[in-house]
């Protein structure tokens, strides 16, 4: 049995944006199910680009307001679960667990490092940028005053990347940021990966972890409905070894379910099951479900 | 090359229930088929519910009939191997092992336990009972009283397992049985688990090894006609190596091939034929066959 | 950083033989395309059988061709690339290498070990038995003389393999040639596999390294325009791995992609752009191409 080091009771708060998904099965979690957040209400009505930054005062509202609600589960000793939608929400996720868990660490499951800053990035669209947000090197941008504090380098660690922009690269080799590729997940097996991983970033299991699992990081013949997929990626059963053993740690407090696509215009509709059911599996798992 | 400890000469026994299949090829082996056993005939007339058991008596008498079988061909010296039909004939064949041969251990891979009692089954279906049959656990149900000598719970092993119930998890628990799921598989690769689960249950190599391959084990992309498939299972390659390595023992005595499904009505063509192929090419893994 | 012992500048040759493709991306090498070689104006008007030999006189002329081009490009400190094309050619390749760089291990990625000798062939088609015309061993084939020098049996090593003939097996034994079957892979992980396939022929990384890569080597599913397909090979991942760990030892000089069949009659077009677009990704891993 698991002790949870840093929760109450086993309590679940489901932050669902936009999307309805993650039934916790048979395992005595309380849930308690914010309904869809209106995110939409918080539109600007005008919101023209800030250098290359698209929509940069709804990404800045919606985020705000996230990291708000997780920030309240949080607060009550709940576990915080939050449904995407698009990756930059997991700026608002990770701010609002660091505002109560100021020594989390972050473990971001992704093909993409989503560290371009808004000099480097070259669509401009946020949700290849949070996390220099996070780390504090975006520089200063208007309407993202309120995200603090930062996340330091080396609370953060990646497994799975596999499409990373070279000014990207350069980011990581500088700050020192720990990164598995999917090479290293080839090299030593996903069992060592995650033990390294956690290792690096949390090597007393002491520290809450923050989960940003973007479902990217799995393979697209796994999870094809998505907006950015990239061959070679995490199968159905690393996908689910990392947040069993994630969960084993005791210490997971907040949990992102990332980049969940189910825009019927762009998939068929057994892509969008497909995809939503790994993404409840994965749920399942991180809230303690086993095979034995 | 191996040396066979328990067998004479190289005869396999193959004991059809009830389809055709598994040729060895060019692996030196002398091969006698029993033909398919009329297994139908053993229908009794009547055969209401015995508590929530399905066909009892049906399925006492197959197996007992099935167990008379195994333990002819391994008295005379020959590897006994038994292609099924459902999981529920793994009581017969099991049993003809260790009325032969006592001191044997059962390596069991599956999906799925098939460790419920009469009491905790749901459904009732004696496919799902086998294995708590075999270790004496099961209480009295009238018409298995043939079924003995008993199985001693520290010489199982399972590998592959994925959708267990909870009382079989509560079983597995209370009696110390070795169980690796694919947890820790992917864990731990399959050739570690592989030689985990042998030292388990066989730790000098010198007892005879049972092999009970359900090939709902595989994926449901590598063997799609059986009837109770579960995502997530062993790749192709993982089954091959399974049976290679148990082979190199020089222990192995009897092997089920175990849930292939070739009713048209269920499966198409393609999926049966895939099927039936790595079935085969489980039983020449088993027999010797190599890759080098 | 990769230092790269045995180049000059970033400089690599492409020979085409004969199909179009392999683009290095953003890999500051530069490229040097021979174009496609015109290896059909080789063929003899007559070429009758010699023993079993198929086409033994074209053969022979279109490998020694592509022999002088590869060691042509290996002389001005070229990186030699050779895209096939039936794996016949790498007689041609090998011994180019040899010619320049006398030390030189050769690593075969392949499902087949093609070391059939002149009598063990069945088929007598020679893309069987480039190796043993390699090793010396194949005895005096009229045509053949200009082999030479000849590769020793401790600088070859094998990835891959899973349908080796029997005769094969036996040569493979006697030679003590190194060998890491599909069984290796599963045993060991393919980290595990590389560098101990490095280590037997290159302990010290000081030997200059020719790759030959028969993309059948890999999962029909990942690569299947291909002659000779053989299920439960190397996965798109271990494939780019194979090529990024032989990469970064700095130690490669002559690389060959073989096997790539485009022909419209036999392959659809989608699996024709699979297996090109494979090809091109495994060799831009060759030139140094990192997920991070
Ligand atoms: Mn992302
Ligand atoms: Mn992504
Ligand atoms: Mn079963
Ligand atoms: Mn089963
Ligand atoms: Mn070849
Ligand atoms: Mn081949």
């Amino acid at each position: 049995m698991t002790t949870y080091k840093f929760l109450k009771n086993k309590s679940v708060g489901i932050i669902g944006c936009p999307f309805s998904g993650g039934q916790a099965k048979e395992l005595e979690w309380n849930v308690e199910f914010d309904g869809h957040h209106k995110l939409t209400e918080l539109r600007p009505a005008e919101d023209p680009n800030i250098g290359k930054l698209k929509k940069p005062r709804y990404v800045s509202r919606v985020t705000e307001a996230v990291s708000k609600a997780v920030e309240s589960h949080l607060k009550r000793g709940q576990l915080a679960l939050t449904l995407g939608g698009d990756h930059s929400l997991a700026l608002g996720t990770v701010v609002g667990t660091l505002s109560v868990h100021p020594e989390a660490c972050l473990i971001w499951i992704d093909a993409h490092a989503d560290i371009n800053t808004p000099e480097t990035t070259e669509s401009g669209n946020l949700h290849g940028c949070p996390v220099s947000f996070l780390l504090g090197i975006a520089g200063k941008v208007p309407g993202f005053e309120w995200v603090k504090p930062f996340l330091k380098p080396d609370r953060l660690v990646y497994i799975g990347l596999r499409d990373v922009d070279r000014p990207e690269k350069k980011i990581l080799k500088q700050l020192g940021i720990k990164a598995y590729s999917m090479h290293e997940v080839d090299k030593y097996g996903i069992g060592k990966v995650v033990e390294m991983a956690l290792d690096s970033v949390n090597p007393k299991r002491d520290r809450p972890i923050h989960l940003s699992f973007d479902v990217d990081g799995l393979d697209p013949t796994v999870a094809p409905s998505t907006g950015t997929p990239v061959r070679g990626g995490l199968t159905f059963r690393e996908g689910h070894y990392i947040c069993e053993a994630i969960h084993n740690t005791g210490c997971l407090v907040s949990v992102d379910i990332m980049e969940v696509n189910v825009n019927p215009l762009l998939f068929d509709e057994a892509s969008v099951f497909e995809t939503v059911t790994i993404g409840c599996s994965l749920i399942r798992c991180c809230l303690g479900e086993t095979l034995l």
